[in-house]
């Protein structure tokens, strides 16, 4: 196990307040929410921001590196997303501000808009903030993990419904859509003609299966999709910053620059230079990294099961996510009383959909952190009894 | 001279593509367009933002490192701008965003609102995009500099006037705003219940006189402004970005906040770094910087005035744009004739308020540049003899 993948706590706190982190919580919580890794990021996007700084760092040109935008064309297609180019890819200064432009750009206010719940919450605030109405389709537990209720989504729709909102691997179930799952949702949204935004940010943190772009599935499907994506989660460069939607269908994306327009910013010069050499030089770590993320997946699922079955879960096939249900331990209180009884911070299920009761562990982190956590939870459990 | 200053145009048309002032024109066209400096960034923001990659780069706090805004509260306050603290400061991805952000928090579409022009296009782009109604106050050449006619500004104001575009210093003309013009601006606004954005982008490039923040004139003129800056111009670091809106009106920075919400990006943490760097250590490096370019200044203003004088001309007081009408050698096709005929790719007039005819310089090069440039027009001008 390499050293730098179980980092000393009290180098995570850092003295400068950097990191949101760990400095949202008093020093005695353990951070486990906010989808930062505690890794360092991979040596090559360090150094290439460092030799990026010698050359100059003036106004790039507005639709970016081209060496990047071909890297991620490249990526892309290694995914099965296939036949794109640099002018079906517009640069946003990360992932959730393609999520605002897509609503604004796709529907109108009192248009509905469908999303699996739960769900990351800017999905959520987007639609409430710009008064898109919200039609939520929960995912519901299987034994083959986290499933679309099929039915349901077809009772969703009305002639207001414009957009679907998908989100694969699925932030915070960590559920990695099969192709027949995907197949069926392309093809209710072609018959309900419907847009669809799908955030991939996690498509590079998938332990088992295989990631499949929605819009890889058909050309008819690809056209009304815009896919978003970004190095942030993969590289744990959240604050570098740097995201792209992606659309075959040209219209979209120069519907979504007009959103963007002026508010968005233009792609800072060093969060590309981060980006490239992740996609070009940063695959050693990645596997390493993704290597010891499935050994803490696994480890929290043998603790989960053998020590605190009480606790509602199913095993992310990606993403460094694990959504438990602590409504039978806790109550709707779960998030104050993993804080204040655990000293364990959490991401509360509430902003996710409702979700009181259930609660995000991000598990980027140590073994040995990530073992303290549970303990911290088990001890809390215990003396519930 | 340090050598710096004068640096060799084959490095400054870097082989990656990365400067869009360099590249947007043919190899044999000499740019002298888009507001970057051909001069290195300082030693100092590069060595920050070296230090900043050894620390974490997750999600930083959601308002920005405290020390940067820490800094930049003192910054304001050189500039007479006192009474802040970092809550009445929202940073912004650069400063483009603040413009849209004022437009769009403080009217409605169909106001009207009041610009001086020449203005750098974003204010007018804002207006027309977001179907705000541009009212033009013409600045107008005296034997002080360009002024404001007030007569016609206050003729500008109808029941539909809600805000004032104020640049200062200001682009393209260079002009910086005396204490009695800008109590004037501040009175007017008043007495019409005006909302004043103010760019001070350019403060910190001053030749004569003095940079005064409108507002600092007052409490009840502050409540009624939104001012922004950032260290872009001034430390040449447009691609790393960095911006910020300053209020004493907390309650306009949260309006401007929610417009931003979701599209606006969060602080880039290098973007931070560099700019903390910039204003806690790179003074040396802006009087060298500073000095140089009035020396260019006064170079131009010599060759204009000796060599071209037919060329409308008046020495900008700050920033590092001269404005320059051609109209009475080249017509409304100035800047066409002058890319095509001399090789030089100024900004074109038209953009500012739709000044056919004028050309805005960027003499923020080595002078050697800048002498052949000068040299160019000149014999583009002889040739119409």
């Amino acid at each position: 196990m390499a050293m730098w993948l179980e980092p000393d706590p009290s180098q995570l706190r850092d003295p400068h307040g950097y990191s949101l982190k760990w400095h949202f919580y008093p020093p005695d919580v353990l951070p486990l929410w906010v989808a930062d890794m505690d890794f360092p990021i991979a040596e090559p996007i360090a150094e290439a921001v460092r030799e990026r700084l010698g050359q100059p760092v003036g106004y790039p040109p507005a639709s970016g590196d081209r060496a990047l935008l071909e890297r991620i064309v490249e990526h892309q297609a290694g995914h099965g997303l296939l036949g794109l180019n640099p002018e079906n890819l517009l640069l946003t200064s990360s992932v959730v501000p393609g999520i605002y432009a897509s609503v604004l750009a796709l529907t109108s206010p009192g248009d509905e808009v469908i999303t699996q719940v739960p769900v990351y919450p800017p999905f959520l605030n987007a639609l409430e903030e710009h008064h898109r109405l919200a039609r939520f389709s929960p995912l519901e537990p299987t034994p083959q993990g986290w499933a679309i209720d099929f039915d349901h989504l077809e009772r969703l729709v009305t002639p207001r419904t414009r957009l679907l909102l998908l989100c694969n691997p699925q932030n915070p179930t960590g559920r990695v859509f099969r192709r027949e799952e995907l197949e069926a949702l392309a093809e209710f949204a072609l018959r309900h003609r419907l847009w669809v935004m799908s955030d991939e940010l996690w498509a590079d943190l998938v332990f088992e299966g295989r990631h499949i772009p929605i819009a890889s599935l058909d050309r008819e499907i690809a056209m009304r999709t815009v896919t978003l994506s970004g190095p942030c989660k993969t590289y744990n460069t959240a604050g570098l910053g740097g995201g792209v939607a992606i659309s075959h269908n040209r219209q979209l994306l120069s519907a979504l620059a007009r959103v963007l327009k002026g508010l968005g910013g233009h792609p800072n010069v060093l969060a590309m230079a981060a980006w490239r050499a992740a996609l070009e030089r940063a695959q050693g770590w990645l596997e390493e990294v993704r290597s010891y993320l499935r050994g803490n997946r696994d480890y929290l699922t043998a603790f989960l099961h053998s020590r605190l079955p009480q606790v509602g879960y199913l095993p992310p096939e990606g993403t460094y996510l694990a959504w438990l249900d602590f409504r039978a331990l806790l109550g709707e209180g779960a998030h104050a009383a993993m804080l204040e009884r655990a000293r364990l911070g959490l991401s509360d299920g509430r902003a996710f959909g409702g979700y009181a009761g259930w609660l995000r562990l991000n598990f980027a982190t140590g073994r040995p952190l990530l073992k303290e956590a549970l303990e911290r939870m088990e001890r809390l459990v215990a003396a519930l009894r």
